[in-house]
């Protein structure tokens, strides 16, 4: 089989990756924006050759994980330059967007649109991860679009990878990933940026920091390249997980300033309940622990 | 050595666990106002006796880990029972009121105020971790306070246990510490107080959330009962972090609103220098880690 993967960085190599492992016969042709990481993915064995559009029809399988901006630019160029029996899927984490570009492209039956719930902070072709996508969910949107044959050459290959299939339409993945990926996020960024700004004179602060603020502050080493377009594509949905999320904190002050310490406590106590919803998410792929 | 461990949960319970390796000759006297706890802390060798304040004047090392609000009332009475040659040290999460409601005790130099930056999320004495402060920072207030040769005693036990000593004042303390700790667990609270909020009619939505949410709510699963006190104690510096993490959460709002990306790339950008910053923070002691 030849996989040609477009971005070969932390997802486009963890596919790379397992593919490899389960389909050891195939060629995996690289294309990249970036010469400098296509040459370190060639040099890690991510990729066996370096290619680009030209070379498209050979494909049987095209693996896009490029940021959702240049997605909606590259993704119809990607679809004219397939042949009739080769499946493209992406891993974007908006899909309303995207689906939309390719609606009424003539290809759209060799489009499959995935979102793999799967990643770390870190990026490039040196993040790759082998297994970074076991037991995590993979949603796709759309399926119906898709031709029957290049479903099942992906969903078959996803299963194989130990991913969690869930359908669902674009509109409510867009809507339900602003909670609970989009908007921490953006409270990880905005709270480094809180105390940066506060101790950007007291380095030595730091050493007070525990394992809570590193938890936290986690997002806030993710790739703004990656996460601005993001924003914009989910812009009315983030919007409004911004509003809610201010108002939360904003009642919280109020209780603080009033010393309604009650009130304080029920908060958290209402909220410990997250303990039973955590149960039920994969295992964490943090640096911190694959390393053990 | 007799040691008492008053309040006998995650801290107090690790504690226990690191000087008995360290000690082995200590006996350990539990005191706990929850029977339950007491009862485990026996069951899990943590304590070897049952206690109560009447026979603290047979201690020479009293482990205060309590939480903040009961810490100011039973510490005059703790230091009041206990014999001259014996060191009371606290691991409170706030320092100011604390060191201030022991300033003109008889028995003042004979305690010594800790807060060591280590936890996790979990408490009671079945979240007791050997080892949980090894490499951990711990902030001692006001040390001249303290006479030499406790100050000493504990202090070598700190360094045996692997900690690294930081000396500062209290009102410097507490400052700080709202913005790398206490700052922290509010926008995770509240982070997982708008997600349940808005999905609570579809629990299946979690299948969506990947290990960045589960690391930005983590500390949303920490105990009520600890935490609301310490937000009453440090309220004037919580309220001031909280204010300024509102004002950048809206100015984030507003540049997404306003179509700025440059604008949110920048912000993004400037924040991942919390990446250098997060290199020097001491390893993560979550769950999913000590499980490996």
């Amino acid at each position: 089989m030849n996989v040609f993967v477009i971005g070969i960085g932390l997802i486009g190599g963890s596919f790379a990756k397992d593919i490899r492992r389960l389909r050891p016969d195939t060629i995996f042709y690289g294309i990249d924006s970036n010469e400098t990481h296509l040459d370190e993915a060639l040099k890690l064995g991510l990729v066996d050759i370096k290619s680009d559009y030209n070379d498209l029809h050979l494909a049987d399988m095209v693996v896009v994980s490029i940021p959702v901006d240049v997605m909606v630019e590259e993704l119809p160029k990607i679809l004219d330059a397939v042949n009739d029996d080769c499946v493209v899927f992406d891993g974007g984490s908006t899909k309303s967007l995207i689906c939309q570009m390719v609606e009424d492209h003539p290809k759209r039956r060799n489009f499959l649109a995935a979102h793999p719930i799967a990643g770390t902070e870190f990026s490039g072709p040196s993040a790759a991860i082998e297994n970074l996508y076991a037991g995590k969910t993979n949603i796709i949107c759309e399926v119906e679009k898709t031709a029957f044959k290049l479903q099942e050459r992906a969903l078959e290959l996803f299963q194989e990878m130990g991913m969690r299939i869930r359908y669902m339409n674009p509109q409510a993945h867009d809507k339900h990933i602003a909670y609970v990926s989009h908007l921490s996020h953006i409270s990880s960024f905005m709270l480094g940026k809180t105390v940066i700004e506060k101790e950007k004179n007291e380095r030595d602060i730091f050493d007070m920091a525990g394992s809570g603020f590193e938890s936290t502050v986690r997002l806030a080493k993710s790739s703004p390249a990656m996460w601005t377009p993001i924003f914009k594509h989910n812009k009315e949905n983030v919007v409004e997980t911004l509003e809610e999320y201010i108002q939360n904190l904003q009642e919280f002050m109020q209780l603080l300033k009033n010393d309604d310490y009650k009130g304080i406590y029920k908060e958290m106590n209402d909220t410990n309940k997250i303990k039973e919803i955590l149960n039920g998410i994969p295992l964490n792929n943090s640096k911190t622990v694959t390393k053990k």
